[in-house]
């Protein structure tokens, strides 16, 4: 297995990425704290950064964390789609060598195959160096949620078997509590009686007012990959006990997996207007 | 909900039904001792009874629990096909009113149908007063292997959801400690990355002596009604700790559900070459 630090990768492929694209005027500072790395766009008034632009930065900040040798969890979603997007140029280019990436949904598969990145499954590799993905929520525990997407299943599987977890978000998805954004927290149940498990879900989180709601596309039920369906969860308060909630809903018999991460992440890379940090735990 | 008691329902049909189809005379003992309920046909030489004789016997038995306007959970195999044959014989002959059933695979939803049984789902009938099922193991504590038949799933969730619960078996089906058959211990998993799900059931068992293998039908994977595998656990020694065995393999990602059916059983009703007995805990 290759070797990994999660401390002070170089920024410098970021830093002149953002100043190329960015403005070559903007003063760009390099801040170190303990425990966080930043880099901060102090120009005033600065031309905007798009919410692209951040979620690239952050990504290849991701990357700078992989070694030739690797073996690679491949999130899903738009800022994971940029994590491969960077990986695949380093592939090409030979700075990267002897990478095997290990996809979390057929999307991913897609998009790596096509740029060459040599890809395996857990079956052939069932411990991974690292994984890197999007969140759609993370707390101050570094806890997440995830599979707004719809992947979560195969998500945590793999990012469950990596030795090392690292979290891509822009700064909107911090919360101060899981469920906080009040935007949906995915459970992942078979078809068979559905309403059933909706129902008991949502009674399961009476004290956080949640609404369960059967996900939808183009009006029929959303599929997953494993052919299941989604019940999103939305609160009106965070989550009281994260671990609690976990422990219940994978409890009701006919649910497949929840969208609550817990205990998995290692470093949470975070792009904001004022620049990139990582946090660590 | 229909009132309920375990407690000596009357054996007279079964009793009448055993004497006309087994052999007039034959002498037929009843007791009833302070847990148990046992008839036994002592006639020496005696022409065997054969395992659908006992099968049959042991689920006239279970019938008896069955009182007009329950929810009925209706279990799926062998067992539980002579179940639904008798509650289909006493809802057209008017002995058994109001009853609806909640049927636990398509196998039985048909049976039940062409029966004339008035069915329901979950969804609309989330409470049962009593359902009624088979099992490939019974140990003394009344916990349970069940899922041979490959409706773990939808057995387990419309079992969880009754109230009262009685399986029907031969005592064949009795061991010391789950696993102890020797035969297959069902764990459903989804398609995605099946073997490695396949390695971790295996390496959790390794003290019992644990082989995993794919369920297989006509050379394919076996698919349940879930649109899932069956990953069979063999043990070569019993489970030690059955409880703890379910916790784990519950916490794999892509597990979907496990035969160790632990803490549901109302009561176990045994036929034997000696007779019927009801176990209750």
């Amino acid at each position: 297995m290759a070797a990994l630090s999660l401390r002070s990768p170089p920024l410098s492929s970021s830093l002149h990425h953002l100043r190329r694209r960015h403005n070559a005027a903007a003063p760009l500072i390099l801040r170190t704290p303990s425990r966080s790395i930043s880099i901060k766009a102090l120009s005033s008034p600065s031309p905007a950064l798009t919410q692209d632009d951040l979620k690239k930065l952050a990504a290849d900040k991701a990357v700078e964390y992989v070694r030739s040798g690797m073996v690679l969890g491949l999130g899903t979603g738009s800022t994971a789609a940029f994590v491969v997007a960077k990986l695949g140029e380093l592939v090409n280019s030979g700075q990267l060598k002897d990478i095997v990436g290990v996809p979390t949904s057929k999307r991913t598969q897609e998009q790596a195959a096509a740029l060459g990145i040599p890809l395996s499954i857990l079956d052939d590799h069932p411990k991974l160096d690292l994984a890197i993905d999007g969140a759609d929520e993370v707390d101050p525990n570094l806890d997440l949620v995830k599979g707004r997407g719809g992947a979560l299943l195969r998500e945590k599987m793999v990012e469950a078997a990596s030795d090392k977890f690292v979290v891509v978000v822009d700064e909107s998805k911090l919360v101060a509590g899981l469920g906080g954004s009040g935007l949906a927290m995915p459970v992942e149940v078979v078809q068979f009686c559905w309403k059933y498990n909706l129902t008991r879900l949502q009674d399961l989180f009476k004290e956080e007012g949640c609404e369960a709601r059967l996900r939808l596309d183009g009006g029929k039920p959303y599929v997953t990959d494993n052919m299941n369906y989604i019940v999103d969860l939305y609160f009106k308060t965070p989550i009281r006990d994260s671990e609690a909630a976990g422990r219940e809903i994978s409890k009701f018999e006919g649910v497949v997996e929840h969208g609550l991460f817990l205990n998995m992440t290692t470093a949470v890379i975070i792009a904001g207007k004022d620049g990139v940090s990582v946090k660590t735990k």
